[in-house]
C-alpha cells in the first residue's frame, strides 16, 4: 500500500509514528511544510522537516516535541555573547550541525528534496520525507503592532509573539511560484490512500496545498482523501491554530475545517468523540466522517488513530 | 608608541600579551595572518586572527594555545555522525559560534575588516586586530603524495599531515592579486617601531609579507623594524617550521631566518642564549643582534622579550 501524508511538525510527525505502526509495510511518502523554514544566523532552518526527521529516526526531543533530546546550548550562547540573535529561536548545539551539514549542501548547489535525502540517511525515518517544493516559499503573518499593520516570519508569530496578537491574515510568501518538489506529484498520482494527518490546516497543510499543483494532483489522484482534526471540542489538540484558523475566517471546530478543506478534496474526517455531535453535519457536506478517540497520547492510541484512518478510506473507497 | 606588530597564531598571540605588559601605553596595530584561512563546513574560520582575539581577550585554550577555554565538541561529533568533515580539524562549539557569525557578516557583504572588527567588539584584545588582507589568500603547500605531486591547502599539510611529509613549496594562492585591508598601510607609515614575533617566518609572516605593498611599506617605514626568532638552537621553538622553511631553501638557524627577512626589511634581530654565537655573522650581515632567553614560558618572560625588542629598536634608531 502507498500513502502519502502531507505533514507539519509535531502533530504529523507523531501520527506518522503511529501510522508506521498501523501499516508497517506501507509505502509511506511524506510531503513536508517547508513555509515555517527559515534563514537564522546564515543557517536554513527546517523546524517542520527536521522534526518528522528526528521524531521518526529517534533524535526527538520527546516531550517538547522539537528539537534534539539531549541538547546542549553553547553555540546559542556563544553568538549571544556576540550580540546575534534572535534569542527566541531555540537552536541547539545538536540541531545546529543539521543547519550547517544543509546549508553547506545549498550553498554547493544541492535542491532542499536532495539535502533532505541526505540528512535522511543518517536518520532512516522509515519513509520518504519530500519538502513541498524546492522553492523558496516563506509564511508570514500580517499583525498589527503599535498601531501599525505588519508582516512577520511565521515563526516571529508564533514563537517569538505566542500568536498573542490576533493574525489578520496568513501569506505563504514565495507559494504561487513555487513548484511541487521532484517525486511529490509522481508520489500523490501514485498513492493508495492520502492522509492529512491533524496537522494545522491553514499554516503546515494549508501552506502544502498553496503551492501549485499540490492541491489539484491530490483532488484527481482518485483515491480516497482522509483527514483527522486537530481540533477537539472547539480548541486545538495542541498549538494555536485557532489563532490562524480565524485569519482565514474559519471557526475553531472539527466540522469548520472538514468544510475549510472541502467535499471536492476530503472524502473521510475523523473527529474526537467529544465532537460526535458535528458527524451529522460533516456527512451532510459529502464528507464521510466517524467519531473515536483522538488523543495522541501514546504511540497505541495514535496507532490506533492511525488504523481508524486507514479503515475510514477503505470505507469510501468501497 | 605606535606599534605595528605582524603576527601568525600562537607564537604571536603570545608574544603580545607580552607587548602589551611591557608597553600599557602604546597604540598597537596587529597585521594578522589570513593565508591559513580554510572554509570548513560551510563556514569561514580564520585560524590565526582567532587565536590573536582568543588569547588577548581571555577566551584562549591556555595549554592547547589555539581554539576556546573550557570547549565542548558536540557539533562536530553531530557533523561526523552525518558524515560530513573533516574530522582531522578541531573546531569546537564555542569556537563555532564565532565562525557562524563571521560568515553571515561576510554572506551579508561585510569584508573580513569589518567583521574582525565586529568580533573583537566582544573580546577587546586591546589591540587593533586588522587581517593583512580583505581578499581571499590561501596557502597552499606542493607535497608528493603516492608518487605525486599535489598542492595542499596549509591546514591539511600542517593539522592533518603534521608536516610529516616534505614541503617542496609554498605558494601564498590570491596573494599577488590582494591588496592591504583597510588601514594596514597607514598603521604601518605611522608606526614608531615595527615588529616580527617569533611567528613562522614562511607561512605566516611571510605571507603577510607577500601580499603586495606591505613589504615596501615596512621598508620604507623609516623606523626600526626588529624581530625575534622563532628558532631556537636550530630547531623551531613550536611548530614545524624547519619543515616549511626548508621548502624556501633556508635553514632552521635563527641567522638564516634574519638572513631570509634581510637587511634591506630587518634592523634588528633578537636571538636565544644558546645562539649567541650567530650575534656576530647577524650583525655582519648588517642587522643589529642581540642574545636573550627568547622562551614565552610565562608572562614576566614574555614581557621581558618584548621590552627587549622595543629596547633594541632604541637602540636601532639613535
Amino acid at each position: 500500500m502507498r500513502i502519502v501524508v502531507l505533514a507539519g511538525g509535531i502533530g504529523g510527525a507523531r501520527f506518522l509514528r503511529g501510522l508506521k505502526a498501523a501499516a508497517p509495510e506501507a509505502e509511506i511518502t511524506v510531503v513536508g511544510n517547508t513555509g515555517d523554514d527559515i534563514h537564522l544566523f546564515g543557517l536554513k532552518v527546517c523546524p517542520d522537516l527536521d522534526t518528522v526527521m528526528y521524531t521518526l529516526g529517534g533524535g526527538i526531543h520527546e516531550e517538547q516535541g522539537w528539537g534534539r533530546a539531549d541538547e546542549t546550548f553553547t553555540v546559542k550562547e556563544e553568538l549571544a555573547a556576540y550580540g546575534v540573535g534572535p534569542e527566541w529561536f531555540g537552536l541547539g548545539d545538536r540541531d545546529f550541525a543539521t543547519h550547517i551539514v544543509r546549508t553547506q549542501m545549498i550553498g554547493a548547489g544541492y535542491p532542499l528534496s536532495a539535502v533532505t535525502e541526505a540528512l535522511c540517511a543518517r536518520w532512516q525515518p522509515g519513509v520518504r520525507l519530500l519538502p513541498m517544493s524546492d522553492d523558496r516559499v516563506e509564511t508570514h503573518v500580517l499583525i498589527e503592532a503599535d498601531g501599525e499593520r505588519k508582516a512577520v516570519h511565521f515563526q516571529e508569530y508564533w514563537v517569538r509573539l505566542r500568536a498573542s496578537v490576533p493574525a489578520q491574515a496568513v501569506l505563504p510568501v514565495g507559494a504561487e511560484a513555487a513548484k511541487p518538489a521532484p517525486g511529490v506529484l509522481e508520489a500523490i498520482a501514485a498513492a493508495d490512500v492520502i492522509v492529512f494527518p491533524p496537522s494545522n490546516p491553514v499554516v503546515s497543510i494549508g501552506t502544502i496545498l498553496a503551492v501549485p499543483g499540490i492541491r489539484e494532483a491530490i483532488a484527481e489522484a482518485g483515491v480516497p482523501v482522509v483527514g483527522l482534526s486537530p481540533i477537539v471540542g472547539d480548541a486545538p489538540v495542541r498549538g494555536m491554530a485557532d489563532k490562524v484558523l480565524a485569519a482565514v475566517g474559519v471557526e475553531s471546530t472539527a466540522a469548520a475545517v472538514a468544510a475549510h478543506y472541502g467535499s471536492g478534496l476530503l472524502d473521510g474526517w475523523l473527529v474526537d468523540t467529544v465532537d460526535a455531535g458535528v458527524v451529522g453535519e460533516v456527512e451532510a457536506a459529502g464528507i464521510r466522517c466517524r467519531a473515536i478517540p483522538l488523543m495522541m497520547s501514546d504511540l497505541d492510541a495514535t496507532t490506533r488513530m492511525a488504523r481508524e484512518a486507514l479503515d475510514l478510506a477503505e470505507e469510501v473507497r468501497a
